[in-house]
């Protein structure tokens, strides 16, 4: 067995460039992500959040896992011996895994000792579930041991990749590392049955990639960024023909067309996608590789201008849980997988990382409060699979799923917030996310203990204070949301209508203007700071209509509502019932009141626009002046169907008359 | 090689009740169908469109089976024995025998050298891909011997099936008998390895029975009907189980939960469910078992009545081909597969032929003229895979399918089309479908040429001229659409809104108002016929608006227009381009009109109602009185794409505005 030094750090590793043979190189200006296990959330949106993660969702996450489906049963018959039959789906492993994972972050947020135990407990049978090889898969060990890494497609590496991220998540909040031994078993396992022996392995479901370079950010052995390296390279040349595509599958739905340092565009399964651009982003930053680099880039803006929702979400269609054809977004059948978009927010934060640039994390917020948050109910216990833009009052939220990967994605999603607010490095400080909270970020030796104070995504203004032990050099970056400035970027699917009448971004240090200088999308202030500098932010929090390219058909004439980083949209549930009977006219005003959805406290939209009634005959249609109201888009779908819409007529075209 | 007589007849067997073991028996008045290919059409109606399936449906048939497709080149490989790589999807050869089929229909309608060649051609091919043994499909032949009969799967029964079919019609036309003898071969091969041995077989996509019950009826070998009764007999007692069901598919959804003679209800894949059930009434038929006579009128009447559209169309959902829950109809995601109203033909004429009663021939007329004639451009070469009864526009024909099973079908169903107007005994004969041609009956040893002049479905007249040799007594049965008597049968999903206005069947014998008696549905004359005797029968052709029953919440607060036998719709293309914004009030009226879609004659309907229309400020919404024309559904989607309706609203009771 394999050992690693105690002193492994929980921050993931300093940004230390590897020299992989066959790579080109490039340089580019780096920071780190500050861990979730140093940042502690009082945020007073978030916070509620991460506790209901924390009680209802690990609850439902572990009555389905351990009660409802034989999930744990599996790895419980494995260590038994006794030739009992595997229950479910060949990649059901994964959801324990990913449950874990959830509770491991969890445990950071909300510490709770019966959670920890549990996590013990399954961490127990899922070591006993091992074979003596390192080869751990209840599926194959339970169906026959002969038949394992014989089909791409069954999902034993993906399987194993939510493996490492329980292992290193869990070993981040607890410092235990049973579980972490079991993966790093696992890992050597794959590393020596494939890369080792140049056997093609064409990964069905990628994921490992990713899960590989945490390993590898944890352990720092070269081994498992080759492997993440080697994984990624196996793609588009063939060897997954007629194993993981053939006559039914396209051989762009498992992005096995061309090599990933080829692709120019994202296709097929959008979840997968994700997955493997996370990986290749995660590679690119460690071994500055100009091919995936490169590739990141020109696939990052075919899915942002011409394949995403106004919500973040992405892959319209259901048929292939993934992309159509550009500029094919249809609302109401939007699929807009819960998983996609959590794989939109880990995407977009390796890209940050990778390039510098804020964009990258404008996205990640557009994902994370819209399209992403969508998929748990405010309740915590009920999800969605897919997240539609439109609704005619046909949807609604479920217990679980057959295949389900979105619940624990969500859950480990949300519980890892603390991920995604800060970045560091030797110079200087990030502020990407704008989350009230507290860390401690180190400047060479100097601790400087970081507080954030906001309402957002309420309110605009952002509050830091940073007291360093003694005064100390650094430039603070403080990402300036795109949402806040008026330009979009060329071939940006949506822009605002209105752009003339917001007032600028403004920034204080110390309660006064202060002259900073815009980098890559971050106001940064080079200074000398000392203990109690505040930097004030305050951002513009209008109502803004969105309007989108002329190529998104199912957008025409329409408008959307967006305040902050938050998109709108219309439910029944506030409006009598209705939500497609809305005109936005020109001349409409709006105003904004706060408001509750269930026990969520929300700002909510008034519009003062023209509603089409049914007349009290029953025969006839009046247009009638209305005041609507119009909640967050993450905040629908909690009291029973109705219909719903987030795109709105800006103009009557025409006419349905129906239920 | 089996021998059979050059003497079978054309017509199927005569009625003779097979003795099996172990099945109850039950006695019936029955009679027989005459078969197509001893009847001529000339209907207004229909002889263009078996002239359009001769013309332009074969010939895309053969383009894309030959050249477009590997199908043909399949066969052609199989026989070059040089290890050649199959080309497309297991089931494939079954699109080749249904081509084969339609041509041999064809061929009796429309005589065509250059195809009964094609046809000629194609068997020799078939032929020559045939291993001694008797096995056929060249999947497996390709892919590899070893494994054949291992997936019960993988069609190769139901590839054989269509393989009978096709020999049964082509002999039946033509008398040639190369494809008959493979088809016996291959027959006598299965039986051979399944039923000889008690080798356990449940068809993953039933067909088989049905064909060999077309073989029995021809060859009267009673191995083929023992077979066909063995295969139904196979399912229902788990042998199915992890093979063509496991956690993905429900037992239900091949219709593999409980045995044949024990299902009670309608679920999974319509296509499956219609084709089994034809098999079973056929074996039932033949050998009066109780079981699956009152299984099937079991499962008829919870088709009928609790899940088919107005169209004669089943399988509401996509995503399993096939059934959901009671009652649930929606149209707009109506899948209601053409194929599946081509079994629901089959399946009807089965019951009709098992039972005598000709609320089997209703269903069976509203199927063909709705929801399976729509599957079938107007122009003959592009085809509906599904058949909603709503469309927001996004609808159009394909030119063909990857998995391409209805194209064929709905062409050789409608080229098939003589097989199911006349019956006959030895002591009457039957009218069930109004369609001018002709044909001879015997009775006894009297030929009785029969001659039928209509516009229907356009008019109501029917007129039947019998001129036998000499007097002969018989019992001739009429048909009485249930459509022209206004009784719905208890539990009935539709019913006319207007009962009282209509007026009542008339039914003449040689110019005068005749005494008939009514049983089973049939207008009943007996007497001792002569030459030139004429009966005429004359419909009441008034638009008649449709309500479904409560349960239906799709349809709730709607109304459907039919006229005569067809449905009708409301298509943009005739109304400005929209079909939604259109509400019937109780005081609606309507009047008729002949009318063109492309070169196709029909009858419109013209109805004055109110339509919903934006105002020219593009804000508000104002309701006019309009006059809009309905088409018959079956003629919708040949302009382009644009909106349809079959349920219009009576009454408004919510308002969508939208493109």
């Amino acid at each position: 067995m394999k050992t690693i030094s105690n002193a492994i750090p929980c921050l993931v590793a300093l940004v230390s460039i590897a020299v992989l043979p066959g790579h080109a190189q490039l340089l580019v200006q780096r920071f780190e992500p500050v861990g979730f296990s140093q940042v502690t959330i009082t945020d007073r949106f978030w916070k509620p959040k991460l506790d209901k993660v924390a009680t209802a969702t690990l609850r439902a996450c572990i009555v389905q896992t351990e009660e409802k489906t034989g999930r744990i049963r599996n790895f419980e018959k494995v260590a038994r011996h006794q030739n009992e039959k595997h229950e479910g789906i060949y990649y059901d492993d994964s959801d324990v895994y990913k449950a874990l994972e959830a509770m491991a972050y969890s445990l950071k947020n909300h510490p709770d000792p019966a959670i920890e135990q549990k996590a013990d407990a399954w961490i127990d049978k899922i070591a006993a579930a091992q074979l003596p090889d390192g080869y751990l898969n209840t599926y194959y060990t339970l169906t026959g041991l002969d038949k394992r890494w014989t089909d791409m497609e069954k999902h034993e590496d993906y399987c194993a990749g939510h493996l490492f991220e329980a292992a290193v998540a869990y070993y981040n909040t607890t410092g235990k590392r049973r579980l972490l031994d079991v993966a790093i078993r696992f890992a050597d396992h794959i590393d020596s049955t494939f890369r080792l022996q140049n056997r093609h392995w064409v990964s069905g479901h990628q994921e490992i990639e990713l899960a590989l370079m945490r390993l590898y950010h944890l352990t720092k052995q070269d081994r498992y960024l080759k492997l993440a390296d080697w994984f990624l390279d196996q793609r588009g040349h063939g060897f997954g023909k007629g194993v993981i595509w053939d006559q039914w599958k396209n051989p762009k739905y498992c992005q096995d067309d061309v090599p990933v340092k080829d692709q120019k565009e994202i296709t097929g399964h959008a979840v997968r996608a994700m997955y493997q651009y996370t990986g290749a982003a995660d590679v690119a930053a460690a071994t500055n590789d100009a091919g995936y680099m490169n590739a990141m880039k020109t696939v990052w803006e075919d899915v942002v201008y011409r394949n995403m929702y106004l919500t973040g979400g992405i892959g319209s269609s259901g048929q292939n849980e993934g992309f159509t054809e550009d500029y094919d977004l249809p609302n109401e059948s939007a699929y807009c997988e819960t998983c996609a978009s959590v794989g939109m927010v880990f995407w977009n934060q390796r890209m940050n990382l990778l390039t510098g640039e804020s964009k990258y994390i404008d996205i990640l917020e557009r994902s994370l409060y819209n399209g992403a948050l969508d998929g748990l109910s405010l309740s915590g216990d009920r999800f969605f699979y897919g997240n539609p833009l439109a609704s005619a009052g046909q949807y609604g939220r479920s217990e679980w799923f057959g295949t389900a990967c979105c619940p624990s994605n969500i859950a480990r999603l949300v519980a890892s917030l603390g991920d995604y607010i800060y970045g560091r490095s030797e110079q200087g400080i990030w502020v990407n996310l704008f989350v009230a909270g507290s860390t401690t970020i180190n400047i060479g030796k100097t601790a400087v203990p970081v507080q954030q104070e906001t309402s957002y995504p309420w309110a605009g203004t952002v509050r830091l204070r940073v007291d360093p032990a003694r005064p100390v050099t650094y430039a603070l970056h403080v990402r300036i949301p795109g949402w806040a400035r008026n330009v979009p970027a060329p071939g940006s699917l949506y822009r605002f209508r209105d752009t003339t009448a917001t007032a600028a971004v403004e920034i204080l240090l110390n309660g006064k203007p202060v002259v900073f200088r815009e980098e890559k999308g971050y106001a940064v202030i080079d200074r000398t700071w000392k203990k109690g500098d505040i930097v004030e932010m305050k951002l513009p929090m209008d109502v803004r209509q969105v309007a989108s390219r002329k190529e998104v058909t199912s957008n025409q004439g329409r408008v959307a509502l967006q305040r902050g980083p938050l998109v709108y949209c219309v439910e029944g549930a506030d409006n009598a019932g209705r939500a497609w009977n809305i005109v936005v006219p020109d001349r409409a005003t709006f105003s904004t009141k706060p408001y509750q959805v269930l026990d969520e406290p929300v700002v909510a939209i008034l519009a003062n626009v023209s509603v089409a009634e049914a007349a009290p005959d029953g025969l006839t249609v009046q247009m009638k002046p209305r005041t609507i109201t119009a909640i967050p888009y993450y905040a629908w779908a909690n009291r029973g169907k109705s219909p719903m819409q987030v795109w709105l007529p800006g103009r009557i075209k025409a006419v349905k008359l129906t239920e």
